[in-house]
This record gives structure tokens, C-alpha cells and sequence, in this order.
């Protein structure tokens, strides 16, 4: 295994792309069955179809990585499997007891993996990254979290608090996992690393993540 | 309430096409939804991502009830709130145990559904007949279902009894139900009722019902 500073061949960088766009489509994956379940579970018929519609553009998501992983002459199915673990190992100790905990799941944790993502993109070819950031562009859902959260912690202050735990916990698992995923997956460890610069960089990366979430923790009205 | 003989006016046959589409509008939904659902358990990647394609295209045909029921001057919502009652009992009390009772639901008692739907719909106006036959199209499901379910009981025949006797409970939770449509809404009991011309219609129609749906379980391999 190479040092995660050595210089990167043409190939590595091609693996780490792989890499991004093989969890992104898994997650993306993940990201509409979730949705889909909160429908399931949706108070009413209105939150049901909004949601249901979300659903549908992650899972429109999904289908551009594929058939992107597939024109470069990627078996989709390959790419995404390294991630299966890592993120179902995530949902499953992440799974919301409740509504609420499912709209702060999806807007907290969506959107510090979404950052993170980005990140990740800057570091790569301007075909990855435009697609990149096509497939993460809001499908209303954040707007949609905030909305019925704020309202719930209006309706019941005493709510706030476990909210607030509960974000804890997803960005803590989340690091869990990501930390798993640097680990097995060299290539992507090694661009973060070396696209960074060093070590203090990637300190400063996970300063800005943690920074946005802060921001996103505020405007839930949540303590971060 | 009117005897389901008498002559019906031209409200009453509106009344009941706004209840086929809210039905069929809310059955769509739930057809999302469950699909949606058996993508997260499926077994493999390749599986989730069909049903998944199969789920957003229920949800399109959702998106089209709602847009003529919107269209004709209907809230949507209120159109299918009186179904939500008789759906979701159906699919409480037949939540399938495994992934191939999900799929003997789905091929057998959506089919048994689409038929029915099918049959309410040659009694109502142009309009309305060619839009139900549109959303009722297969999105794939039923072809997915049979290979899927064959190739299992090859594996296994003896999982054959156990698939006839869920079906067979699948048609009876299902009549139930729609027995308690027929008594609840009044404009599409009649329209049945007097489409069919009598009551011995009425029983033509469900034999017509249950000839096709020997003939599906036939094609899974099972005894009906």
C-alpha cells in the first residue's frame, strides 16, 4: 500500500473518481428508499406525495451516476458494492424512532455528507465534479426538514434537546463509517490526503464541514 | 340512499369517476411505496435498482391521477382520503413475510386489483377509461415477479403450498375491503352495480375476476 502522500499515478485518480461516484450512486440509492419509508410513514396525504416525490429525484439521481460509471466502462453494480457495507452500517445504527428524527436525519446527515461530497469533487476532473454537483442539488427535502421541524420545536420546545442529541449521534456515526471507508478504499483516502495538501488540511476540512453543520444545526434551532 | 338499480344522474356518474381516480390515485401511492420498500430488502443490487425503476414509475402514474383529478376541478387529496381507510387495512393485515410473499402480492393481488379497476373503468367515459388504462400499464412488476417466484419454488417446491395459501389469503383481504368500498361509496357501488345490469352481472363480473387470477397463479406455478 502506497503512503497516502505519494504522488498519485493517472490510474489512482481514475480509481478515486470510481470511488466517488460508486457511493454516490449508492447513496443516492439509500437516499430514495429512505425517503420513500418516510412517505410510508408521512401524517398525511400531502407530506406523503411531497415526499414520495423526492424520493423519485434521488432515485433519478441514482440513474444518472449509473449510466455515467457505465460510459466510462464501469460495471455500476462493482463500483457500488465497496459502499454497501459502510453505508448500511451507518442507516442501521442511524435508523430515526420517529418522524422528527427522520427530518433532522435526512437534513443534518444528508447535508454533511453532501458537503463532504463536494469536497471531495473539488479535488477531481471538471466532468466529476459538474456531475457531482448536478446530483446534489436539494430536491426540496432540506427546505421541506426545516420547515416541519421548526414548527414542531415551536409546537413542543422540550423536543430541541433529544434533537439535538440525535444530530450528535449521526455526525458521530458518520465519521465512523467515513473513517472505514479511507481505510479500505486507498485511492480515495489518498486524494483527500494528498488533494489537501497534508494533514493539518484535512483538519481544515473537517473544520469547514463541521462549521457548515454548525449552520445547519442553527437553522433547525438546535444546539450543535 | 338511493336503490343501487335506480337510474343514475350525471353527478352521480361524475362522483363515481372521481372515486375510481381517487382510489386508483391512493392505490398508486401505496403501490410506491411498498415497492420502494422491497427494494431496500432485496438481495442484491441489481434487484433493488429494478424496483426501484418500477416504484418511480407508480409514482408517475400517481402524478397523472393527481393532475386530472386537479384538472377536472377536484382536490386531490379529499378524492382519495375515503380510500385511505380500506387500502391501508388491506395492506396491514396482508404485510408479507418474506421477499417472495412481497412478490405473489404484488403480481397476484396488484393483478387482481388492475383487473377489477379495469372492469369499473368500461362502465365510465372515454376519458376516464383511457387514462385508467394508461396508469394501470405494467411497469415491468408482474415479469420481474414470475421469474423471481418460479425460479424459487424450482429451487424449493415445497415453498409452492405456502406461496397458494397467501395468495389465496391476499383475494380474501382484498374482497373484504372492496366490499367495504361498495358500502361506503355509493355512486361507484351503482355504477357497478347498474353497468353490470343486475345482480347476476355483478357475479358475472366476479367470476370473469377470479378466472384471471387462476390464470396468474397458474403462471407463478401455484394451485389457486
Amino acid at each position: 500500500m502506497a503512503e497516502w502522500t505519494d504522488p498519485m499515478s493517472e490510474a489512482d485518480r481514475k480509481q478515486a473518481s470510481v470511488d466517488l461516484l460508486g457511493l454516490l450512486a449508492y447513496a443516492e440509492l439509500t437516499a430514495f428508499e429512505r425517503l420513500a419509508v418516510d412517505a410510508s410513514l408521512a401524517p398525511n396525504l400531502v407530506d406523503k406525495a411531497a415526499l414520495g416525490a423526492m424520493a423519485v429525484a434521488e432515485f433519478g439521481h441514482y440513474e444518472v451516476l449509473h449510466e455515467r460509471l457505465a460510459s466510462i466502462g464501469v460495471e455500476p453494480t462493482a463500483a457500488m458494492t465497496p459502499f454497501v457495507g459502510p453505508l448500511d452500517a451507518f442507516h442501521d445504527s442511524t435508523t430515526p424512532a420517529d418522524w422528527l428524527e427522520s427530518l433532522v436525519k435526512a437534513y443534518v446527515g444528508d447535508g454533511f455528507a453532501a458537503d463532504f461530497y463536494r469536497e471531495v469533487a473539488e479535488l477531481m476532473d471538471e466532468a466529476t465534479r459538474s456531475l457531482v454537483g448536478d446530483v446534489l442539488d436539494d430536491t426540496g427535502h432540506a427546505e421541506f426538514a426545516v420547515a416541519h421541524v421548526r414548527s414542531a420545536i415551536e409546537a413542543d420546545p422540550a423536543v430541541a434537546g433529544r434533537l439535538a442529541l440525535w444530530a450528535r449521534r449521526l455526525v458521530g456515526e458518520a465519521l465512523v463509517q467515513a473513517q472505514r471507508v479511507a481505510v479500505d478504499r486507498d485511492s480515495l483516502a489518498r486524494l483527500i490526503v494528498g488533494g489537501a495538501g497534508d494533514l493539518t488540511a484535512v483538519g481544515e476540512l473537517l473544520a469547514r464541514l463541521t462549521h457548515r453543520h454548525g449552520e445547519r444545526m442553527e437553522v433547525l434551532g438546535l444546539h450543535a
